[in-house]
């Protein structure tokens, strides 16, 4: 599959890695005359985005073109680019995005099916930017690229944290530069409903506080979006998660209550009616008016975390429900799910639900037993439209029932980035789980009940899904939940692990060298931030904020040595609510340090080295901790907002002695041996829901001292 | 005027400084039962800003309040916040801005006629915020307050660059923070027109590339600056710098030509044609639209750098001046004007114009005489509408002949932001300089044919304006005009220095202290940040672009010393258009580097010192000067956007090493003394449109060592 040059050690500095690629020795030489022309058939968003190639190119080089207006007059000349395009692409599922790209020294190729192929090109093309002492060149490179999956979604949720306009565009500039190809826009929650509603104002005008896109803001987003070949797929999560909409028209409820706007985070009982008839003339209305502002064939509809509590205090509904049979309350949804459906289908509308909209409710035991039996069409509700798509949150299971019972799916199971997990869990987590090469990573942490049965069928060589099964797995989607971030911190919590995800989306399955990942990411993270991306330069920025002076140098020297507790843990601290500060010490630091990761690396390879400069350099780190320590507790003491990382700088200096003391006593007994362990065993335990990770490197550093202990 | 406390040593960090104030040493501590509430008459502004004082009180502090929402049904309890306020505020011109504030250990009382006072009073708070190892607290206070003048303004041009919303709102937001109470927004020029037009749709349609705010988006923007009790005021050019409206509508021009937008910058000859009914028709239509977007009741029309050239050119054009006794093309223009005039007073509107509108163009000698002898009248053109008021931009002249004359004015010279001039001009160029105690700024270089004289009457202590003249100058606007900044860099071009000019407008006259002015400055700066402003963080990011690589700290070592060249030396280089790479060097250096400041004080510190450890750390630093060139020339060598900063870190380190050199020989040559001076002139020279601001300190430095030479 892979075409490679034996002179080149390493893959390309390309994410996603394309599908298959030759790498050359030779360049494209940029000068002030390089030029782009557009042959074929493209419309104008072909030349706008080919003339934000060039700008950018201008921006990164700094080279004076006398344009980057890309125009239909705009000639090609040696050296420059062409771009040949077929047709204008569509934004429905599954539209063409390959590409051929030829860079040689005389010039650059693009050929493209379509424009959004092409679009994918340039991104490509710009990653292959590269300079020297002589001036800056494209990379001699042959490609002939095409996505895996034809999903490659990111969804960011409004109701908790509303992200506006500027947040939208340029994570739609970031997903492009990556090739995701879908904004999920998670539109309503109990917590807020975030568009404006022409036919149901009081959505809007009570259930938002103000922050809502207007319809011409969702149009300004569908059309920045259509500009980078991003489809848009709205949500209203129906019939749980609702009480923005209960607040704002509360005869819809299954209960009567004072209902009022959720400022805290979690599953609420508010629910929809089902049983009225003025529910489904409301819906019909919203859903129409919301279905027609974004043009997209997809609409999703929730169907998640639906209690059922107060479907069962309402005598009205289980009346409802007993005189139509509907023995559960997912019974009861999905005959909710039909009618919403049905409502769609008008729209012209394909209806997706999270995961309980398909799966049955069964005992653990029981649904294992069918499970290990292959007994798929057990483990599904009956009569569930077969055109309905199945997001998959909760497991892999979902995914592979979907497919075994004819149901199209997409998995976020494993990309939820707002757990703050590494990027290598994410990257390891195949949509398509069953390959023998491919197997889901084994934490133990992130499987669920099911997970491991799957994982025991592929370590025995069980096929799960035929090839035309496999086919109904149409991608995956990251996940931007946006309880515990604000606008200052959504992009660091969205880059650059979701970039890991796009690649697992886009490139083959094979390509999953973490470490070469981790490299690549790295590069493609800076870059990233050109488009605008906070990612990076808040970090300082908000710890400006917390020390309230521009000099925060050593309070990044603590810092990057910090990551915030995985999972769901801060949830569990109540105290968190919409009126919560996200300015500390937990919003700061960032998953997957990079520090931290070159720390390992570093530390790692200290019992190997032989060169007594590079065990001094070790030592000398070490020593700068201790010293940065008292620089810390300087800025950190009259500021009580610092308390948190004055503590993890105190760790760390104690640490950082411990080892200068052990690295340099060839000879500790096990006594002393123990009381480090358990130093570092204590150094573990979060502080301000922050974990700080030079701890493992440290232990693994001082276990080589000791290989015995 | 001032009460002051003993124990103070320094004025507290606030900006601007009230116009009266006394601190005492009690405090009030912020603890999370912090509560706010709302007396007398205030409205959703008044509940909304309090809010977000409130959140802003919370991230800064990582106080969890249970709620920072505050509503009419908010309680005051002990040491909370209550605020007082008589009516909602108009923003009009002159409109009460007046606040008491007193914070005591037991609570905080804000008193104000109206709610545009309180939201002041709010922001004057925030700067009040201190911190201790007890926690968080409010500085004792005793304030009343009340702006020196009534019109504070910043511009921001759309044209060359624009400036997207976010911008525009951060700027809004940064702008409130200091108490400016204008933005001035200017829609039309050479290079673009930046508003939907429902009227004249190829404005936006022809004239702007798609970069235009919809009618929906003003809206927005005027809410958002309402929001903060900021007017908006529109300007649209004319009659020249209207190649936009020309090219849109060809039949309005004075010649007949191809029209383009403009891609360069600079003064040109396209004008409207002002003798055909045609343009006053179109004027109607298209200044009516606008008039009515924004509600504000000043409006303003331009006038400036009209060539009058295509005047000339059309003997049309000529006959209708000769027919009309309209000797020269300000004639002629005057003429246009009260048409145009004629038009905005039917919307109810007054109109503002550059100084242009109201100032003859006279021969020097001639103009100096009149200015002499006081004639004022016959400084200014006959006939112009007492109701105009002129802003002044070419020079204080015009402001005295203006109040002199009868006619309201507004003060930009020595406010042009967009020079990258240090915030110490601005901060000393005074409004109303004519007071004994107030001389505007002596550098030659900043005068006009006219401010000398003015100087030399004001040294004789002539008073040019009398007390009611005085008033008809009604304050200052910063101009961010944007042909030389991106929506990245502008912040870095507005901020901080702004906040000088602010404090100009805002406090008493007699409040001149540069070095007080830059201590504080330097605090607002970095929580000017926190509301969304880019100007500290955007310098890193934009290195990392050149660089493509996330650790910058040795560029950055170098770059905190270059500052832009000042004035339009940049303008005269051809090559800058609207397609040049505004993400070089000169755009990351800004102006008044807060190192270059520093490094000013401590080398002037050195000679005096006695302390032989402060005495070695400046030798430390010029040796790590040294060090760092060679981690810069590593990594800028493959990199061509980096040489500029290469060479500059090549001249640091030869300057270092000749500091090092001169600092350890007591006792040179005058030829070597000669030597050096001459390679720090050299090392004066800009490279890549900066210059190395460490020569005037180290000169300063070496000369303290050779005090003779």
């Amino acid at each position: 599959m892979f075409t490679w040059i034996g002179v080149f050690a390493q893959t390309p500095d390309l994410m996603p890695l394309p599908a298959k690629y030759s790498l050359n020795t030779t360049s494209c030489r940029i000068t002030n005359r390089f030029s782009i022309s557009i042959q074929g058939n493209a419309d104008s968003r072909m030349y706008s985005e080919a003339s934000r190639f060039f700008q950018r190119l201008s921006e990164r080089t700094g080279i004076f073109f006398p344009t980057w207006r890309v125009t239909p007059t705009s000639k090609y000349s040696s050296g420059g680019l062409q771009i040949q395009v077929l047709r204008t692409g569509q934004l429905v599922l599954g539209e063409d995005e390959s590409y051929q790209l030829q860079v040689v020294d005389s010039g650059i190729l693009i050929k493209a099916n379509t424009d959004i192929g092409a679009i994918r090109a340039l991104e490509t093309l710009l990653q292959l930017l590269g300079s020297d002492t002589k001036g800056y060149f494209f990379r001699g490179a042959n490609i002939e690229d095409a996505p895996r999956f034809p999903w490659r979604g990111l969804l960011i949720s409004q109701p908790y944290h509303f992200m506006p306009m500027d947040v939208i565009k340029r994570t739609l500039d970031a997903m492009a530069a990556v090739k995701m190809n879908v904004l999920h826009f998670y539109i309503s929650d109990d917590q807020g409903y975030r568009i404006e509603s022409k036919v149901y104002p009081k959505l809007h005008e009570m259930a938002s506080e103000g922050q809502y896109f207007t319809h011409a803001q969702v149009k300004e987003m569908i059309a920045y979006a259509h500009q980078r070949g991003i489809r848009v797929i709205p949500e209203v999560d129906l019939p749980g998660h609702s009480t923005a909409i209960l607040y704002a028209y509360p005869h819809l409820a299954s209960i009567k209550r004072d209902y009022t706007l959720q400022d805290h985070w979690g599953v609420f009982d508010p629910t929809i009616d089902p049983t009225k008839e003025r529910t489904y003339i409301f819906l019909d209305s919203l859903l129409t008016e919301v279905a027609s502002l974004f043009p997209d064939a997809y609409f999703h509809i929730g169907g998640d975390e639906n209690t059922g509590r107060d479907w069962q205090r309402n005598p009205d509904i289980r009346k409802f429900m007993k005189d139509r049979g509907l023995a559960t309350n997912l019974a009861l949804q999905n005959y909710f799910n039909r009618r919403v459906m049905g409502i769609l289908k008008k729209c012209g509308k394909t209806a997706i639900g999270w995961d309980e909209v398909l799966m049955r409710e069964l005992d653990d035991s029981v649904a294992k037993k069918y499970f290990e039996e292959e007994n798929f069409s057990k483990l599904i509700e009956p009569n569930v439209p077969k055109d309905l798509v199945i997001q998959s949150w909760r497991g892999m299971e979902a995914l592979i029932s979907s497919a075994r019972n004819g149901y199209k799916s997409i998995l976020s199971k494993g990309y939820y980035i707002d757990l703050v997990q590494p990027a290598s869990y994410h990257y390891l987590t195949d949509p398509v789980p069953y390959r023998n090469d491919v197997i889901i990573p084994d934490s133990e942490a992130n499987l669920n009940r099911f997970e491991s049965e799957i994982i025991k069928k592929l370590k025995k060589g069980i096929r799960l899904l035929s090839e035309e099964q496999e086919k109904m797995i149409l991608g995956g989607e990251a996940t931007m939940w946006t309880e515990h971030v604000t606008a200052e911190t959504i992009d660091s919590r969205i880059w650059p692990r979701t970039a890991a995800i796009a690649e697992r989306l886009w490139s083959p399955p094979q390509i999953r060298d973490v470490a070469d990942m981790y490299r690549r990411m790295d590069i493609i993270s800076v870059q990233l931030e050109f488009l605008g991306s906070t990612h990076i330069k808040n970090t300082a920025m908000l710890l400006r904020r917390l020390a309230n002076q521009q000099e925060v140098s050593c309070l990044q020297s603590v810092v990057q040595y910090l990551e915030p507790v995985q999972g769901y843990q801060r949830n569990q601290q109540n105290n968190f609510t919409r009126f919560s500060p996200y300015t500390l010490m937990a919003d700061i630091a960032v998953p997957d340090q990079k520090a931290v990761r070159d720390l390992t690396k570093r530390f790692s390879e200290y019992a190997k080295a032989k060169d007594t400069v590079w065990k001094k350099e070790v030592r000398q780190l070490l020593r700068e901790w201790i010293d940065n320590d008292y620089a810390v507790q300087q800025l950190a003491a009259p500021i009580p907002a610092l308390a948190d990382i004055a503590a993890h700088s105190t760790r760390l200096r104690a640490l950082a002695s411990m080892g200068l003391e052990v690295l340099s006593s060839p000879n500790l007994k096990a006594t002393n041996i123990g009381d480090w362990q358990k130093k570092l065993q204590d150094a573990a335990i979060p502080i301000g829901h922050c974990e700080l990770k030079v701890v493992e490197p440290l232990r693994k550093l001082l276990s080589n001292q000791y290989p015995n202990n």
